[in-house]
């Protein structure tokens, strides 16, 4: 199942696609005369999907056409910063290396992290498809992408085993891990290069983990429709077993949650010399069986 | 001024403080009749301060002994995670680059940064004055603190310059940073490690900004009756205006956000060997002007 926060006719609502027809259906239509309360918010309906599930059948006749609603971010404002994982593709654990960003590199000769490097991108940088990155002017020129897999989890827990951690997870959308090149090397801490007001696009929508594993997905992006990244999460250093399993280990996740899963090679350090993002540009990351997260700079 | 966020007879209410008289009187009963929905709620109150402050005028008969009331953290469960700073004091930043722990060091030569180093703390990682702090079984051994200097942004802003920083300051806590040594080297972004749940005792309350200067504040910090902190907030490397200016650059920061400023020299891993703290430890940390944070380990 696909699950999108939408606006339509001014009202936030959770709602149910149909990218075959086009369309969208309210959950408040489909579950009409119960759970009131938790259909506007994405994490409500994360709590109580288990239970609504079952009841979500799509109506053969209504829907509203996908052109007349507008996407927000699947949780618009999540209730903390977002975990987000770096160096978790050999490529670009090697093209980041390369390209003298890296203040956290402490083994020039092989840069492949031995453990997940997690840091966090605060909730208020999320954006919605279609939105705007504000171009960060005065204070950074090296505005760069990163296409990435984010995991939404689904049911609150700590110290996971990565052999269950899959039941932790609701579904897989899309992030477009935005940075600013020079903060993230001055600062040495990536948090503040990575957190800019607009610097989390995330979106269009949520598939659930009842219809998608989150290994063999191909992953693309591209910017004014240039390929720039083209790989596979099965690519990944740390699958995200073994990133729930580590994140879990001290901290306890809770439904709504998201971990950004670290980007591939292609990012515009990557490049020599560097494809930094300018104002005008358009970014677009399509994940197979998710879809495409399309954000221009402005 | 200081403000409390206090539990009595079951309902958390926030108090201010009669340190002097030994009592705390609620909110509540001191602006009786109006503003109802803000009396449990510190960022509330911080949002309508400019308002409320001039109405709060002590009762001199009444008032709750402070030993009839249960402290929480002065914002119990922070809206985003907390902005800390790291290695921002000059003997600190040595003693922490001899530790051989800190992966992000690119200079050995001088360990000093060149520009603020910023990570953030899960706010579900804040506990109370009294708290105990949960010794992390079986995935580290090597828990440390950190006595530090916490401020409360009071007003939304962003591209802050530092001129005018501290009109955007409310108040001043304490918080122990506390850290998983291994964790932190591990993993290079210092997130993880320092973000177990119970890693972030704060308080015991907050001295508001127009009592208290950030500057010239002694903060000593004491492991089991033991001086192993003892410095002067005039110390840091980077200034709390320095600090907001840089944060807000591309940040948007909003009443209740919480900035951990750094801790000096005289934290577990700067001896040798290391003293890490154990089961049973208790850790006092004391600022001029606002109070002591006192938490065990369990």
């Amino acid at each position: 199942m696909k699950l999108a926060t939408v606006r339509y006719r001014g009202k936030q609502a959770v709602g149910v696609l149909d990218l075959n027809r086009g369309c969208v259906w309210p959950l408040a239509e489909l579950l009409a005369g119960s759970e009131p309360s938790c259909h506007g918010d994405m994490v409500q309906v994360i709590r109580r999907y288990d239970r609504l599930r079952d009841r979500i059948t799509l109506h053969r006749s209504s829907g509203i056409d996908l052109r007349e609603v507008e996407f927000e971010a699947p949780i618009p404002r999540p209730a903390r910063n977002l975990f987000c994982v770096g160096k978790n593709y050999r490529d670009h654990a090697h093209e980041f290396a390369n390209s003298g960003f890296d203040r956290s590199l402490s083994r020039p000769s092989d840069p492949t992290p031995d453990a997940p490097i997690v840091f966090t991108k605060l909730p208020e940088s999320v954006i919605a498809t279609g939105a705007a990155i504000l171009y960060p002017d005065g204070i950074s020129d090296s505005l760069d992408y990163e296409g990435e897999l984010a995991v939404v989890i689904g049911r609150q827990g700590r110290a996971i085993a990565r052999q269950r951690a899959l039941e932790y997870v609701w579904g897989y959308t899309i992030i477009n891990d935005i940075t600013a090149r020079d903060w993230q090397a001055r600062h040495q801490q990536w948090f503040l290069g990575k957190s800019f007001d607009t610097f989390c696009p995330m979106g269009p929508w949520v598939a659930t983990a009842d219809e998608l594993d989150p290994g063999g997905l191909r992953i693309r992006t591209w910017v004014n429709g240039q390929l720039r990244q083209d790989a596979n999460t099965d690519d990944m250093i740390f699958g995200v077993p073994a990133l729930i399993e580590t994140i879990s280990a001290g901290i306890t996740l809770y439904p709504g949650d998201i971990i950004a899963t670290g980007t591939p090679a292609g990012v515009g350090i990557g490049f020599v010399p560097p494809r930094y993002l300018r104002r005008g540009d358009e970014v677009a990351i399509e994940i197979t069986g998710i879809g495409v997260l399309r954000n221009p700079v402005r």
